[in-house]
């Protein structure tokens, strides 16, 4: 991933220095079950922890080898003495591999776990700030009925309560260690080894494999970062629209000395939340791919190999980018509370079109007749621009029917969170 | 769908009249918990519960309204009388959409749920037919070391374990009822109303929603079904692979008037596989599809309709078909247990090199070095076609550090199944 | 692809019947050339064109035969005499499939080429028609500068001249002959057959093929439906914009008895725009299904047979549909040329920030210097919500620099057409 | 993109250095032309030329500013004189960064097009050199009828082609200057500025534009990429399928010192060309991302400027990578020919049943009678293990029809390339 979009802690997390420590780590795991196994002494290990590995020297002997893991391990090797044959003892490259992508992978979901956590901590601190704060709900780009500021908080909060889970249930099938061999069958090994490392290193172990651990593992883990960037990007453009001219409702906190345009002096734009909305699609274009490298021929092929070198890195220090980005500009995002007031102002009374249709059919009057009947009185309110309620108390049928203390109700913005503690009260139980 | 990949079960759950009956379903348990609220009489209620839908009245009145929701509820208001007022009471049209595709849901996931039951039932049949049936490993296309023909089984068996869990989730997910009205605030109704209508339909409850139901849970099905048919085509693709003509050991059932080609009558090919593993890839395409309609406008906007009514039936009913079909593809596939043994054969010991190399290792010899050595064995084995085996006991070094007997062990076949008892106890426990 | 977005035009020809017909049509043509080539006689060929196809029967042999192609001609023969062993002489069935899909694909490709120059004629003529109607030109949703309606509509028109081409580019590569048999070698069969076949039909030939022809063709043919998609999305998603309760600048034409929502009777949605943009996802991930298409197994495997059953239709009939269906959207969209004005009222000026920066950078000030005076009396505007040009008049500094008669001229709306005859020129020309 | 997979060349073109010079040749383009145009004079002109940029002072400038091109004015600003007011002048941002774009393109696509011709280069020798070099053709995986090996390097160069055709189409589309302002109405500069800063870059000009270059050049652009990849992955996967270890009719060259797998001293295997296949999944995702790139709003938003940071240089990068690499694995091919020979052999005849069948029709025989006899003679071949020719000749029937000499005729292998003069002449004429 490009320096712009990533953290250092990310960066550091997959770089070649912390993957080969990570083959290391799996190495030792595997020696130390060997040992406990009686295959060697407890001297020999203590000597094998001592093993060092410079990504340097890997690079060199892979440029003979073309083969990462067989350097890695002559590298190592090059400054162990006799202990040094125990390393790697009934491994293939694969069950280091996947099993140090494990060790990484822990490393990197704890990371965005929290991330996840504070985002939503900022999501549920707005929810309760703007509980009661009116703002007209909009269905296909037109103004509805009134909802609330903090509805919109809560949702999203709501939303990744579900992500949240999803996220948990992707990383744990991706923590796994893998040692059973070329084919799975623990050629070279014994089940007990595995089960020994894995405790060693604190992670799962697989029930069962091939040469790899199966890539629907990886591809629904990477689904699930392509559905958290597409939320993000759900809230990111929610901002964008109510960030627009016209609205204005809210803006991206902007410093004294920001720039919005080169050309046109006056502009401030909500790039932040534009920025989300395009790195959630280079988040799905990953997903795909991901997809791709499930069906792998008989006991593996190696093409998901290259693959995940990129995608892996890149799509978890996106996410993991976007996430602290966007905690930042939720946190710091500049509320207009007027200006929300006067938007549902200017519908005009339209926004209670359907409770006064409901009191309407209350009152005895046939449904279908009294939505013709409210529609007509709509268009006469854009054709006049006046109040559906003055409209309405100098309609002949209709004053009979309805008076002006009920109408003054169904008008009342406050109908907009009559229910929102019992809503609250079920998201953040 | 087009017919040839549809079930009728699924072409009906999918067709106009069933949707219009699961809106009607909808409108009366809203209707209900209405009744219970007291807003009109049990008596009026029954009075309701004899409504009926007729299709095409409503396709002819959407005509005019180009509104389903509106057209629906008039086409079913003409047969009621007085108490048709109660119909839609407090109801936004997506209330009843989102509620009714739940009901259809509901009943899709179930026979889904039954055909992965179903597949995976075979596939335990087939493992454990096949439990020590030795068929050479292949990683890269090339011979590895020994699995058993019951060892992919297994996998595959796990594979879906994982898959089931995933796909119950998301059927979980979206399997909800949905009643909160324009904007999700209950403006019209109470949640109350919403929760004796979950009961009525036997629902889960939104917690929280805008106009509609979050469409992460609609893209998290979709990616599950994906998922699924990338399963599948794994699973295919492994047949297609065994089935080629140079390995021919296994083949799919060939009935006897069948024909496998126009042009060369000797044809006999993998068809249902290869139909699998293209019905996969527009699984796939669908999934890409619903991730699009996550990123919604303000409280809803419409685009995501569209999409759902073709990729929703499209993608269950193509699933549902791939299940079925593939689960009586495998269950009568034909094995030839003889040429898994010839292949196995044709690698001329091959297979055992890590075995051979371990034990030298254990012998005391540098494992880097015995690589080398074992490496420029293997080359002597193709180049003179002559068995691993033969070619050890004749080396002067290490015959003297490794026996016949020994090596007959390390090359015996049935080192492939040594841990299959532990490997299947973890699977089918 | 479901009723409701089919033309039945499109589904006339995806239909079993014409298809059928397609594939009897290349059967003659083959016969046609080997008649010429003096295999047999004119007679035999003139009894060989009175065949009928009946898809009843056809599906019925299929049965058995499990073979669509081996069904067909069991079929067809069934009604002809001796002559019936030339039928599909030295062919191999996906000579008849490919071939057959490029007679279709030429009727399809004719219809959507019409459909794309309706579009673009209404795109013309509103071009022309709103060539000089100001309206706010916007970049991340905030107003920037002025620019005319007619110059959105004469930019989709350069768009779809570019798609266009594209268009016609993707339909030369897929209608196209292929008889050259079961692996490309004319085994049975020889060039001048295809090349004889080929002109009795009106195709082009294939200059090398394997079993079929290569299925890039077809990806990339997807890949131009899925970008003029994504370009009706991105107009509809333009209209929907401006059709924003707050812009209102637009709106879709919306009939006497139309309805926008059950619930709200005020309701006027930009319903036809917010469906092109869903089915523009649905496109797109027909598109990713055709590229997975691309990678067949040696001469030819058969897995996008299924998924070009499932998609070629639906994309294709989806296509037409969005274009016939948004050409009407366009031609009839409502403008509200007054509410642009207020819009642009409503930015106090800023719009020519830009313009007065440079004309003070003429005057002799550093443009970074001018930048950062400009972007303190842009926020002026805003919190004193005054017009620009009378902070710059007040201003002592600037008015000095710059006069009243020239500030009027930079804040002229006129000049958001100073160039529009050159450029229409060139669009148009 | 990740060191590994990145040639210097390309890492150097999309380097923040490079990309800010051509920041400035855009400037300096724009400057060149307003000094043609009078605005100032051509030594002020000469100074602007000696502007230079450093990226570390940008970066620091765009901490403050959060904006690039304002950083990248103000640092090439602080070391030119009086002039500097010239610089940017007329251009909002999005005018330099998608000129500057265009200019990167220019150079990526010069070196892609070489690969490409590289690429096409080895395909045709390889053509020629195995023209006549008889391989089993196969369909479905099975074995068919026989081709040649030089007929599949044909088909890839005839493909190529067609894709070196659309990539040169694809490049010219965003090759293109823009310079005509905040949102395409040239309002602070005129159309002729554009014409001469083309000239001065050797840039194609944008007839119409908004504030941006429109996305669907540079998704198509990407979707080019994406079918040269998947092109690539065809080829490789035929490499892979033909070097598993039942067919060995090809492997990849091998080094004396690599090792195939860690843990399999014995194992050679198609690595590069696996590596290929991951790729082109990755390049596919990619595509996918720029499409969505597609639908900006209004006149631009900015969210298409993050996703094409990260994809434009990582796809550009790969294909070049890929088709570099690939040239080179494929220039070293090594071809068992004696392999291909044996492989047919083992299909005991069958690859000629339709010749046989075509020339029982020409003998009287009836098709659909014939080709029932012939599928009853294949299953003999397999049972009875005995090539198809001696069943024939002992056929009560069929001995009388067809004799021995005709018979091996129609078994010869060199009817595999009994046309292929005439289609090599198509190919490469």
């Amino acid at each position: 991933m490009i320096e712009r979009y990533q953290r250092k802690v990310l960066k550091d997390l997959w770089s070649d220095q912390h993957k080969l420590e990570c083959f290391l780590q799996v190495e030792l795991a595997n020696c130390y079950a060997w040992m406990k196994d009686g295959l060697f002494s407890k001297e020999e290990f203590e000597l094998l922890k001592k093993a060092k590995v410079n990504p340097m020297r890997v690079l060199e002997i892979e440029e003979e080898t073309k083969h990462d893991v067989v350097a890695f391990i002559k590298a190592v090797s090059e400054n162990l003495g006799e202990e040094k044959k125990w390393l790697h003892y009934g491994l293939t490259s694969t069950d280091v591999v996947d099993s140090a992508y494990a060790l990484i992978f822990k490393k990197v979901n704890q990371i965005i776990l929290q991330d996840i956590d504070d985002f939503m901590a900022v999501l549920k601190e707005k929810a309760f700030l703007y509980k009661k704060t009116p703002i007209m709900g909009r269905t296909h780009g037109m103004h509805a009925e009134i909802t609330t500021l903090g509805m919109k908080f809560a949702l999203w909060y709501e939303d990744f309560k579900r992500l949240k889970h999803k996220f948990q249930l992707a990383s744990q099938e991706i923590e796994v260690i893998k040692l059973s061999g070329a084919v799975g069958t623990y050629s070279t090994s014994h089940p007990n080894i595995q089960k020994v490392a894995a405790e060693y290193l604190d992670l799962e172990e697989s029930i069962i494999a091939t040469q790899t651990l199966q890539r629907d593992r990886h591809a629904f883990y990477l689904s699930v970062l392509g559905l958290i960037g597409s939320e993000l990007e759900k809230i990111a453009t929610e901002i964008r629209h109510l960030s627009r001219s016209e609205l204005r409702e809210v803006s991206e906190a902007f410093s004294s000395k920001q720039k919005g345009s080169s050309a046109m002096p006056h502009k401030k734009n909500p790039i932040l939340s534009e920025n989300i909305c395009g790195l959630a699609r280079v988040l799905r274009g990953y997903m795909h791919t991901a997809f791709e490298n499930i069906s792998l021929w008989h006991e593996r092929d190696i093409s998901h190999s290259s693959t995940e070198r990129i995608i892996m890195p890149d799509a978890t220090t996106l996410l993991d980018f976007m996430l602290v980005r966007y905690t930042k500009t939720i946190r710091s995002l500049v509320v207009y509370e007027d200006k929300m007031i006067n938007n549902i102002e200017s519908s005009l009374g339209l926004y209670a079109s359907q409770k006064v249709m409901n009191a309407l059919v209350d009152r005895g009057m046939d449904r279908l007749s009294v939505h013709d009947y409210i529609q007509k009185l709509a268009r006469k309110v854009e054709e006049e621009n006046r109040h559906l309620k003055d409209i309405i108390l100098e309609d002949q049928y209709l004053k009979t029917i309805i008076d002006e203390s009920t109408l003054n109700n169904l008008f009342d913005y406050r109908n907009a969170y009559q229910y929102i503690e019992h809503i609250f009260n079920k998201v953040f139980r």
